[in-house]
């Protein structure tokens, strides 16, 4: 098997930190968006959504969406101390919060910026308004995870899940939107600092 | 316990066909929307992103998140016949597939009739321009949806799953969208009518 992807993007990131956190090595193979590898016939067969990254199974399959990637390889390695959590609770609650942080996080994030920079404008249609909006929104969502991690050291459950990485992954795009950590945000940023030490994140990806 | 819900919703449908394909019944509580019962501090301190559903559990904890409730229920009650897959591959297609209908479908398609309509423009800003947007890609993604379903009886796995579920919501929503199912799409037209006619989805939900 192997992965296609880009390991600078935030999808592959969520993805890599997910596979370093269960100490699996799985081969990867960079594809360069800006020349458009992802807009041919040949890799629109492969990803249902077209885009990175994409799961190559040995029996032909093909597995995208990041998500989807990663419960592929919780349901692959069963843990005591699995990512998606344990208990019917524990399912639910990292179910949740990785919910809440992509829909009302990361994919604004990512709506925000592509409708803000246009960086591919020269293949889909860009509203500028919703891109202001979408940063609008993100702003105004970042409270709710802030009073969330108030002596708390993990997101979801009381340990790292899923929705750590996929906070951790929203907060470090925020840059990208011009969107800084204040001083308000004093539990966010002792979350980020705290799971940007551990090695599956502190790695170079 | 209990759900509380507006029963003619999307998301309610989603979570009330989960739960009657498991054979499960749970006491709801109706709210009104329109009148605002999921504005109220006592509503946004259970709901962590404000919207309903909620599963409200005995010993105190909310679920929000349609998806985290139906995945409450299924971990709540093993199946070999789980509705997200049980092994490693099918649960890695049955992720993808819903999330390829939720992020290309159902959130595309919320998102377009919020912004046309403007029937939360007491509570949010809308911008229209993102409305037409999002019911132009709405009409670009049912064309993977039907060339999935040529030769299917379901959408995900060989067997009905979540995925169904969030894909017969999205299409039961496309007329608020003023989207019809046309000839040029037989195979969505074949799946719907099938899946109109379980139990599940059959019972005026």
């Amino acid at each position: 098997m192997k992965i296609l992807e880009l390991a600078s993007t935030p999808s592959a990131r969520r993805v890599g930190i997910f596979l370093a956190e269960l100490g699996i090595e799985v081969p990867r193979e960079q594809l360069n968006l800006r020349a458009g590898d992802n807009l041919t016939p040949e890799f629109k067969s492969k990803s249902v959504n077209g885009r990175i990254p994409v799961l190559a199974l040995d029996d032909g399959n093909y597995i995208c969406e990041s998500v989807a990637i990663c419960r592929y390889f919780d349901a692959l390695h069963p843990s005591r101390q699995s990512l998606f959590g344990n208990t019917p609770l524990e399912q639910a609650q990292v179910e949740m919060w990785n919910r809440v942080l992509e829909l009302n996080g990361l994919m604004v994030a990512f709506q925000g910026f592509r409708n803000l920079s246009g960086i591919f404008k020269d293949r889909e249609r860009v509203v500028e308004p919703w891109g202001v909006e979408c940063r609008q929104r993100l702003l105004e969502f970042l409270p709710s995870l802030e009073a969330r991690l108030n002596g708390r050291d993990f997101v979801a459950i009381d340990r790292f899940s899923i929705a750590d990485i996929t906070g951790f992954v929203l907060i470090g795009f925020l840059p990208r939107l011009d969107i800084e950590l204040t001083d308000t945000m004093p539990n966010i940023r002792r979350w980020y600092a705290a799971v940007a030490e551990r090695p599956s994140t502190n790695q170079g990806l």
